[in-house]
């Protein structure tokens, strides 16, 4: 059975010119672009954390290499090449086709070549990683951040935390909301747009004040976040009160959307980008100094005092 | 706890002066050597599937990573780079310590650095993309076997899956059969060497008759190999009778020796690059003529009449 399912991933795999040996063989052989630096992510997506078994395959799929894409456009990386590591607790052709829709959907937007894997059985598992190619020190790191840069985000926030607690709730969810949970956009263009202009860059996978937390931390600031600034969608502004709706903005995850810093000098710079990159980008806050015991991230509402999410992001192993 | 666990791993990890951005960013960023090709391989060890609970933390994590460089010591590749991806069911950060000790053992030794990973929770699991790189055209392909070719093997078959079933059989099992069942060793130093020697390669993963087949399939060619010349450690010849070893050695799997074709005139520089590389290597067989309807790989008992083993080798998914 392995076989016959490793044959029918191949069949369906694009080839690049750059793959010397694809799917088949011990392992791939790939030809990196002469002058380019390599970057490397891998995430795994598993069944009751990351997904239900319920969802539709071609989500899943779909959502397996999304979250991997978002992290090389959050370095501002072109995408080239996959693995895809596959657990399935049986063997069912017909969630493999559906779930391989949704992956190649995405992989051949992109132009992204699946060029090796494995199958194993066990709980429903997929592991996924992405490799690109960035011009040397052109990538976006998390620890460039200075005080006085501006703070951005890409898209809108929030949809996807709000799809994923009114459909908890049992309520009826918006397809809009529903579909930034289930197939989220990596931000290539927009990415690969910002390299030379934004000082530090995350994607936004366990929330703003957890992500742009991690910035702070790397880069040895802080940062102050304005709640009215945070962009936000019709559907997701239709769907609560203020509160509610800043929580899901500030602290919930699976956005894929960027966070990015840069000087002010670069403002009119990033706009245009942004634009060509058809994607839109709002600022959000500034980099700060640190200081001594306070928080990396702090949230202020209208009348600019500080504010706390009802929840502060998505850790795994959190109790 | 997850950023606890990557901070400690992240603290463990060797830096090489090809790694730009290692551990802590959306994506590691690497200077792959210029003028060569990139070789990449992934696979994922299961609890229950590829290894029991009960078994030494620190020889998992060393054989999570062995298969993987096993799959680059088969391409005759030099490994560089490696992710680990990790499902734990709980935090246990005594487990994930020893595990490391192991892992680290075998990377530090062939100066692999860790450069990302992945943590979630979930059924125990180990995922692992290995990453190395090789002169453009010297990869050694599972399709370029050709009739008249011989196979050689390196090491001993046969001890791993001697170990499993001696175990599962609830006996005592020999210390040196269950080393090589735990912590199989990547063929680095041999495949590398093997480059532009040898004609096709794989590493025995599921078995001599499996992988040995899957050569054959991809090189349009037939094999036979003759049973006595399988080598067999004397741990191996002590355990039990010829049919039992010999099952074991052309059917188990687990062994990760290399299994390669070469033509006769390249026989004296084999043995020398063999020596070279502290690994001793046998002849066991020779390649055919695909015959239509015929075994893909025939095994021959000592009077030259074909014989079959207990068992086919390992399939995942095999009912």
């Amino acid at each position: 059975m392995e076989f016959d399912l490793i044959a029918r991933i191949r069949s369906r795999a694009k080839q690049r010119a750059d793959v010397v040996i694809g799917i088949g063989d011990d392992a791939a052989v790939l030809r990196p672009a002469a002058g380019r630096e390599l970057v490397v992510t891998t995430d795994v997506l598993n069944e009751g954390v990351h997904f239900l078994a319920s969802d539709a395959p071609a989500d899943i799929g779909w959502k397996a290499l999304a979250v991997n894409l978002s992290d090389l456009a959050a370095m501002g990386a072109a995408p080239a090449w996959c693995t895809l590591s596959l657990a399935l607790p049986d063997a069912d052709d017909a969630w493999c086709d559906a779930m391989l829709d949704g992956f190649f959907e995405l992989a051949d937007a992109h132009g992204v070549a699946l060029v090796g894997g494995d199958t194993t059985r066990g709980p429903l598992a997929l592991g996924v990683t992405a490799m690109g190619q960035a011009a040397p020190g052109q990538s976006l790191r998390r620890d460039a951040a200075r005080p006085g840069d501006e703070v951005w985000v890409s898209g809108t926030l929030g949809d996807a935390a709000a799809a994923l607690a009114l459909g908890r709730g049992g309520g009826g969810v918006d397809a809009f909301l529903r579909s930034r949970l289930q197939r989220p956009t990596p931000r290539l263009a927009l990415g690969a747009a910002l390299g030379g202009l934004a000082h530090a860059c995350i994607d936004l996978s366990d929330g703003l004040v957890s992500d742009l937390g991690h910035i702070c931390a790397a880069s040895g600031v802080a940062a102050e976040v304005r709640l009215e600034a945070l962009p936000a969608s019709p559907a997701l502004r239709a769907s609560g009160e203020d509160a509610t709706r800043w929580s899901w903005q500030a602290a919930g995850g699976d956005d894929y959307e960027l966070c990015f810093t840069a000087p002010l000098t670069a403002r009119d710079a990033i706009v245009g980008a942004a634009a060509e990159a058809g994607v839109p980008v709002t600022r959000v806050g500034t980099i700060m100094q640190a200081r001594e015991g306070g928080p990396k991230v702090r949230l202020l509402d209208l009348s600019g005092q500080a504010w706390q999410p009802n929840r502060t992001g998505y850790q795994h192993f959190a109790t």
